[in-house]
């Protein structure tokens, strides 16, 4: 085997990951824009800020647990890298415990990967998960690094262990268009912006709209059943991807390939949603449409949530399909959907709106329609129509345009946020319909409780289905001064898994288990014939146990997780 | 425990079940009426009978391998029958080897389930299941027992292993209704009829209607990963799934009930499919809708298969949604889509359309949509215009409206044309549309050159999606004098084998594996970690290896199974 150009440079294959650790990202002037909007309506609406949570700089990593040896053997295969940098890079995912601990704001941090490697082939893939299964190194998968559950973080077996982030953006691009078929191969580590670029040279799109929509990738998506914003016109991901390559130690597993078959049990519905712990995904075959040419724009306001949302579901049922549809409750509409906060005009009309049905319940709905010409806006129109024979007042196109044009500024506007001294956090479930409403009102009191009077729990429905549809909640408090910066988050998260599995609703409806959801899948899956499954497949891909340790349903790690929400009250007088 | 009011008289729990082993059932005077125009069509075309294949009468069983004790064990949970008339009931499905087997027509036949049980709980079924997992008995569950490739085929790990079926229908009816979600709680042996009707008074419908619809049942549907003819407007059956419960011998696996999740790889998916391998599916969440207030009938003629392939490919990539779209190639449509012949105003029409256009390869559409008042007129107004703008030729709405009422009597004239000397089967795929067209003539011209030039291959697209589409052929040939009536059903199933698995096709798009089809799937999932992993996922569930034997990947039997098609040419001389 030809030795590829190694090199141990950082800023080579790595460079420009290096300086969004403990943050979302760069943020632009929208976004800071937003954030002080945010602060200020905060403040106004009674939440001061606390402690703030500034970056402490890089944390950086001591020495690498990575032998010689085994340095050399992952060489051979990928560029390879145990500079402390790029280690520090690959260790923290985007969730609220992760950007503490890369702050250095959490006592006990997040013990860092022991190395970084980048395959650039499927057969290379397998060779570095066949050299890691031999020399009992563990290995963590990762692509654009936006999980919000812990889904990267890098556990260990034994406090000795080494592991091994295996960066995937190696893996990029369109490797191939079936036309006539409207299917693309594609690499698992292609970022979401240059996956659409290069599909828009066809005039294709895949339209797999997550917020985190720049900051990941098709192996991520399909690794946690990711849903974009436009689930109602493409579907979730589960319904966009055809097919997929999962690398194993012993070899390449290629899955699916067909519109639809009767051929047994699904293999890729079980790699789907497999949070990198059976393997790693090398690329998929992913289900296109034509580039819609149009989008139409309505915004409508309701009396109440419960009316928003009974809309919302006739709308789903009818033959009429918007790409976009979500009700805001009355917390989220008063803050006018955050992302229209810095609009004043905007802010004005939905405020002037939501005064004339009742201000306190008012509930703020964004339709969003794609298409050919003539088609968006019949379907918009069709849309809007039904929305309102269901109550809904519209109030133009405005807010609905200033939510997509600000649709990704919200997680940045999260570290300015940190910064001031707000704890602010997303979470999310799905449930049936008929559940919904109680289900809504149960999880905004008990994460109010939790969280405290000063504190802000606002929620919106974002994606519906016939039978049910998700609940998005964003909460924000103060951080207490002194003590554990997560202890309320933590009580919060444990409040709400509480409600969540008392109602059936799901554990998490798009963002995954990663570690912070382990224990909670594992209570809903105990031992028995399930959990058995479900560990079998795992062994069958994975009998090493290399892949992705403590995700999922997977407890055997050295350690307490950073971003593991305990579900038992810890006892009197421990942290 | 109590014991059920166990007896043995087949004529109470079984009597109406009794009477129709080796045919579909009693055909009624349509059914004749259309046998009897198929045959002469046939010859008249150049496909004379064969040697007759009647029905010889059961071919009853020697006695139950079944012990006293086991018996006993069983009876304590189930109403049990050793009684030879019932055995011989439940150990046939309905394909072409099976209909042979049970009118002794094959030398080697088929070795009888041992014994019949009726649960009537899913604890039953879980009792039952763990009694035969101790006492080293092969379990097969039988729902409507109309699997056309071996699903329910009895065989053994040795031949002294005693095997048997599981009466499905004990588990029946519709226990609960989830109105605001749309969600039906439904015994997994529930035949389609009944599910409807009791769906009815809710003025709901699942909508799953596949040609087997009188004699399946969810369970079944479920198992086999079916797909009915509306699956253009409902989804298949695992679209319709929500969750569903699981019977094994440790206990009940409830899984799903969610509109959607990102809760880790769905079990749900890896149960759908499995053929009874498992466990005993008990009961399920299905996804119903309104039932719809009106159809709408359109036929078409189109100058080619290619062109209506394309006419269809567009519409369902359309924002249009019909119920039912098909198409025919020129063969199926010089027989007037088999359903139409008996009408000579219908077979007129077509006849006189697909003149107009060059006779030979003329291809009927079929599209029906179904929807409230006004909706179904709307809908199938607007996918008939768009077949329109590809080429379609309306002829009216008879054609369509004929196919409709005649959909089901198809099966009932297999048995008229076997007892005429017909040797009749159909077969089916699916493939992406960039390969479609190909393997409609690769097939047909393999088809026909196995079963030798009087003969009938005639195909149609039956399900569609945005990228791909099935094909279903129907087959027909004299059954040649003396000798092994299936030899040339062995040598067009292998046939069709190699052009399937060369193009990347499916080995069934709705009809399942079975025993029929599992050598092929198991060429597909060669040793490796894929095949470890459906291995790893049965074992967990089914550790002793008591559930269904020789299905899907499952090679590990005594003796050949009558279905199984033999993927190697027989050495010469042998049979």
């Amino acid at each position: 085997m030809p030795r590829p150009a190694a090199t141990r440079r950082s800023d080579e294959a790595w460079g420009p990951r290096l300086g969004r650790v403990g943050s979302w990202g760069r943020a632009g002037s929208d976004a800071l824009h937003l954030a002080r909007t945010l602060i200020e309506e905060l403040q106004r609406q009674g939440v001061p800020p606390g402690e703030p949570l500034p970056d402490r700089g890089p944390v950086l990593p001591g020495d690498s647990r990575l032998g010689d040896d085994a340095r050399r053997a992952l060489e051979r295969h990928a560029v390879t890298s145990t500079d402390p940098a790029v280690r520090y890079a690959f260790s923290y995912g985007k969730s609220l415990p992760d950007l503490l601990a890369a702050r250095g704001q959490l006592p006990d941090g997040i013990d860092p990967v022991d190395a970084v490697v980048r395959p650039t082939t499927a057969d290379a893939a397998c060779a570095l998960l066949a050299s890691c299964a031999a020399d009992g190194i563990a290995i963590v998968p990762v692509g654009g690094g936006s999980s919000v559950v812990g889904g990267i973080e890098p556990l260990r077996r034994n406090p000795d262990q080494p592991v091994v982030a295996i960066d995937t953006t190696g893996l990029a691009g369109v490797h191939g268009i079936d036309e006539g078929s409207l299917l693309a191969e594609v690499g698992a580590g292609t970022y979401g912006p240059r996956l659409e670029q290069e599909l828009g040279r066809w005039q294709l799109t895949l339209g797999h709209i997550p917020q985190s929509f720049e900051q990941s990738t098709p192996g991520g998506w399909i690794a946690a059943r990711s849903s974009g914003q436009q689930s109602l016109l493409v579907g979730r991901i589960e319904d966009l991807t055809a097919g997929l390559v999962l690398a194993t130690a012993d070899g390449l597993v290629t899955v699916g390939g067909l519109p639809a078959a009767s051929e047994g049990p699904s293999l890729l519905e079980a790699i789907l949603g497999s949070e990198g712990t059976m393997g790693l995904i090398t690329s998929a075959t992913l289900r296109v449409r034509p580039r819609p040419a149009r989008m139409h724009f309505s915004s409508l306001v309701f009396r109440s949530f419960g009316e928003a949302a009974d809309a919302i579901r006739a709308l789903v049922r009818s033959g009429t399909r918007p790409a976009i549809v979500r009700a805001s409750d009355a917390t989220e509409t008063a803050f006018s959907v955050f992302g229209a906060l810095g609009d004043g005009n905007v802010r004005a009309v939905v405020e002037r709106a939501a005064r004339s049905t009742g201000y306190d319940e008012a509930a703020l709905v964004t339709c969003i329609s794609a298409g050919g010409h003539g088609e968006a806006q019949q379907v918009g129109s069709a849309a809007e129509a039904l929305l309102r024979s269901h109550g809904g007042r519209p109030i133009g196109s405005r807010p609905a345009r200033k939510w997509y044009a600000s649709r990704f500024l919200q997680p940045y506007a999260r570290d300015a946020l940190l910064d001031a001294g707000y704890l602010i956090d997303t979470l999310e479930t799905s449930v049936r319909w008929s559940r919904l409403e109680r289900l809504h009102d149960d999880l905004s009191n008990a994460l109010r409780a939790a969280l405290g009077e000063r504190s802000l729990v606002a929620c919106h429905i974002s994606h519906a289905y016939p039978d049910g549809a998700s609940l998005y909640f964003t909460l924000a408090a103060p951080v207490p001064a002194g003590g554990d910066p997560l202890e309320r988050w933590h009580a919060a998260k444990q409040a709400a898994a509480a409600v969540i599995s008392a109602a059936g609703a799901a554990a998490s409806h798009h963002h995954g288990i990663g570690s912070m959801h382990a224990d909670i899948l594992g209570q809903r899956i105990p031992d028995g014939p399930a959990r058995r499954a479900h560990q079998s497949l795992r062994d069958a891909l994975d009998p090493t146990r290399t892949c992705n340790p403590g995700k999922l349903l997977d407890g055997d790690v050295a350690g307490t997780p950073v971003n593991r929400v305990r579900l038992q009250a810890p006892p009197p007088g421990a942290r």
